[in-house]
This record gives structure tokens, sequence and C-alpha cells, in this order.
């Protein structure tokens, strides 16, 4: 990005994750090294463990931002499917992405930036990008490292590259943080999902998509023990069919991840149902399919319900 | 692009010019440098811009790529749209992207590599992105040279990006040419048309696209004079005619561009054609209206289209 006046919103997805957060903060921030008048700004609440993270290094979360005028320029970073973007993207001024998702869905009228590599997390693309050409300070370094250890669920998923894997050693040592021992306070911070009603759980961290005409959300979370996820079951499929009903969706997965033994417990609803079936050779029982070694939504569960849908 | 054995194609769009050819060319031996068996090839007949190019440096032309089995990994340059791509491009596997276009139409089911920016050519990305990592040796400098002299009019072109001007500097050392001389001479072997046929001569470099639901074409070759071009006005009209009853087109552009002084000629017919005149301005006078200063399909005939249709 060149020197730029005009103000540009930086953010990443609807229901934010760790690196949609960190992420924008991160590009705000070197974008405005660079001259520009950027602002990190989020699309809905910050969940647990991202609030670890701020709370860890005393900073702001960034504002909510609701909807964007036409023309209004922006930054988009960790996404560029419109459907999980902005209200209003199709009319914004897209100067940049900066992403590490398929490609969908996405439509500009002039050219622009964008980067995109097929790495485990966005910030590993900004570190790379940025390392010999910007300063990184401490916050900058903790928050890309943040971001690196919350997508990748500490280096174990299968979404890791050793371009993770390096840029999160050196991003460690700038921030001086103890990888395994920050990391796994961190990730456990978010699993406290006690306090969530169910519908929230459901939209913590859920993504919509379009795929041959059929609308489809696969949400996930993160718990240390799905035994204890599975205690209000019934009253997360109730939540899953009310939304099913209210958004005319074809299919709702929620898959429950256990990032200490890397498996993840699919509840699949919905009359495309059968798609999960086919996509990991299961019979669904009890509305569910048990998926070992299965914790990457892009990697793993997207491509198999992509392929039969 | 990591080290990979499996074949990769790469190029550039329909109809290539001469960024789309050479610029092919330089990936795919940059690629091969990184250890990918990759192959330039192309989706149609060389120009005589091009063939000037691939004349003065003695190499052969890639081999016609008429349509890709599913699976196939391929590298795109100079494009992203699919309706511009090769056939069979929706059940390819796109490692990666290297453009200067807007994005639209494109989509994956993966993750890729995708790296555009909103430069004057394709060649300035490719020499930016590799300069630092690759030993550039003069035959793909003098193809990059060329890509650039031919997208910015010999950085006459209002797409022209001070990056463009830069590489072409460092890349006219290596190459051993002198700009101004080579790039006439190579600018002028494109615009001699007289051994074309009408139904060549709108298909050349022509740019078919999807907006709002209106299919359009916008066609543009480069010429010393537009005076001698309009002797086959008639039969030019009747080919647009043509091809606008064939392919159920709603709107055909053919910008005549003189690159000597910059400015164009544009011919339009189709049942939208008023977009044209809403555009610029102007009213169609013998289905022409003269676009002063206008040499850019990209950032002046298309965006003047597209915000009107």
């Amino acid at each position: 990005m060149e020197k730029n006046e005009e103000k540009i919103y930086v953010f990443g997805h609807k229901n934010p994750d760790t690196d949609s957060i960190c992420s924008s903060l991160v590009e705000a921030s070197f974008a405005k090294k660079n001259g520009c008048n950027a602002e990190a700004v989020r699309l809905g609440n910050v969940n647990k463990e991202t609030k670890y993270v701020l709370d860890y290094l005393g900073i702001e979360e960034p504002r909510l931002l609701e909807e964007v005028e036409e023309g209004q320029s922006v930054i988009l970073v960790d996404h560029n499917e419109f459907t999980q973007s902005v209200k209003g993207i199709e009319n914004a001024k897209i100067e940049a992405v900066i992403d590490h998702h398929r490609i969908a869905d996405i439509k500009t009228s002039t050219p622009l930036y964008y980067t995109a590599k097929p790495y485990g997390c966005t910030s590993t693309i900004l570190y790379e990008e940025n390392k010999n050409k910007i300063e990184i300070g401490k916050i900058e370094a903790t928050l890309m490292a943040s971001a690196i250890i919350s997508d990748t669920l500490l280096l174990k998923s299968p979404t890791t590259t050793k371009y993770d894997e390096k840029a999160l050693e050196e991003l460690a040592k700038i921030a001086e943080i103890n990888v395994e021992e920050y990391g796994l306070e961190m990730l456990k911070a978010g699993t406290n999902l006690d306090d969530f009603s169910v519908e929230e759980l459901i939209n913590l961290d859920a993504k919509k998509m379009e795929i041959n005409g059929k609308t489809i959300v696969i949400a996930q979370v993160n718990t240390v023990s799905i035994e204890d996820s599975l205690k209000r079951k019934e009253q997360l499929e109730k939540a899953m069919e009310d939304e099913i009903n209210n958004s005319k969706l074809d299919l709702f997965v929620l898959a429950i991840t256990d990032i200490l033994n890397s498996n993840s417990q699919l509840i699949a609803l919905g009359k495309e149902r059968e798609v999960v079936e086919k996509g990991f050779n299961k019979k669904i029982e009890n509305n569910m399919i048990f998926a070992e070694g299965v914790v990457s939504r892009k990697k793993q569960i997207l491509p198999a319900i992509d392929k039969n849908i």
C-alpha cells in the first residue's frame, strides 16, 4: 500500500477469530507506518481467546463496524468472500486483501493489491511480507504469534506450514513469549464456554457459504472436553434447527473440536446432511459424526463437504 | 511456489497480448529455477508485436493449449476471470495467480498463491517479486521489458505506475536495450494489420465480460493511423454485428488506439451501446465516439462502461 490520506478500515471476517482481530490490528499498524490513515475495526464480538491476547497486551479491542458506505476504502484480512464480510462491501473500494483462504465470491471493478498464500495463518503472510521492510515491535509480534498459535492450534493443525513454524519461532523471540506456555493458556481461555447461551455458541465462529446453490454454515467451537460440551447437545440442536429455518440453510455443521487430542465431534443438521456422511465416509448417528484427527474447517471439513455437495 | 514435480501449465488470457505471452514464459522460467515442472503455454495466436519480441530473442512461441483436464495444476498470469481463461479452468487446480487486473469470476476450492498489484503490467510484479530471489537473465529481462513497453505503451498509458518505470529502467540494463528505440519498433510491428481479415482484427485483443447480467466485448487494436484503420470501417461493423448475433452480446466496443498520439476511436454496436455515450459523455455518430487521451481498456474504457451498465 502506498501513502494514502483517506480513511481506510482494516478488518477480518464476521464472527472474528484471533487471526482476524490480530491481523487487522497489525496490518493497520503497518499501514500507518507507511503513511496511511488506517484503522482496525471488527465485524463482531471479540471471542474469549482473543480477549486473553488483548488483556495480556493491555490493549483495547477495535471498535465495531456495522456497515460501510459506498466508495469507502477498506483492506480485508483473513477473508475475501463477500458473504463473510461487512454489509455494503459490494460497493466499497477494496484497496488490498491479505488472506490465506480459497477465493470465491469477490468482485472488484478496479485492480487492487491481493496477497494470498496457502499458509496456516494470515499473520504469517503479514510477517513474511513486512519483516524486511518495517521494524516489528513487541506488541505487533505478540499479536501475530497469537494469531498463528490460534489458527494452527499450536502448530498441530494440518493447515500448518513450515512458514508458520518459522514465523512463530521468530515472532516469539521479539514477543518474548514461551510459545507452549503462553499458547496453551491462550487456547484454554477460548474454550471456557460455560457462560455462552447455545445461540451464542453456534454463532461464535460460524462461516456461511454458498456452494452449488446450497447455503451452508460450518460453525466451530474449541474445547478441552467434547463430553462436557455435549451436555447441552439437545439445546444446541434446537438452536441449529431454528437457524436452519430462519436463514433457509440447506446444511448446518457444528464442529466441536478437542484441541488437546486433535479430534472433532460434528453435529450435522439440515436436508443436505448426507453430504457429511459421504465426506467422512461414516453414518450420522444421533445427528453426530466423530471425525478423528479432524481439527481444520478449511483443510478438512470444508473440502469433505465441498466435493460432495 | 514450492518445489513441485507435477506438470504445471503457465498461461495468460485468451487472445494473448505481449504481457500474457512474455509473463508466462518468465514465470515458467522462474518456477523451473525453483524446482517446478512448469511449461509456458498460450491460449491463442501470438500477435505481431509479440512475434517481434520472440524473433528478436530467437525463441519459439509457447505451444497452444486448447483445454485443461480436471485437477490439472495451472498458474494464471495476467488474468483471473474464468471467462478469459482456458476451457476447463473451473475444474483445474489453480496453484498461483499473478495479475494486475480487477478480481471477478474466479473461484477455487482450496487456498492458493495470489499476487496482484494495481500496476501497469504483470511483468512489473514478476520482476519486483523475484529480483532479490532469483538471478534474472538477459532473455527474461527482455521479455519483461517488452511486456511493460507493450502494456504501458512506452510508459505513456495512464495505467503506468512508478513501479513500471523503475522496473523497465532496471530491466533495460540487463536486457541491454534502448527502450525508446526497441520499444517503438516493437509497437510499430504490432500495428501492421493489413493482412488480417476484419474477423481476425476484432478478435486480436478482445475481452469478453459479464457485467450486471450483460455480456460485453471490448476489443482493442493499436495503430499509427486511425484514418488508415477506418478504411475498412463498414466491414469491421459487419463483422462486429455478426459476432453480436452469434455470441448474443449486449455490447461490442472496438477501440482503435493511436499509439503515437494517445487517442482512441471507439466503434460501439449492440443494444446497450448508449452506456458508451454515458461513459464518455458524447453522442455516438456513425457508430463512433472519438475518445481523446484514451488508450487504456482497463483504466479508461472498462470503468466508463462498468459504472453505466
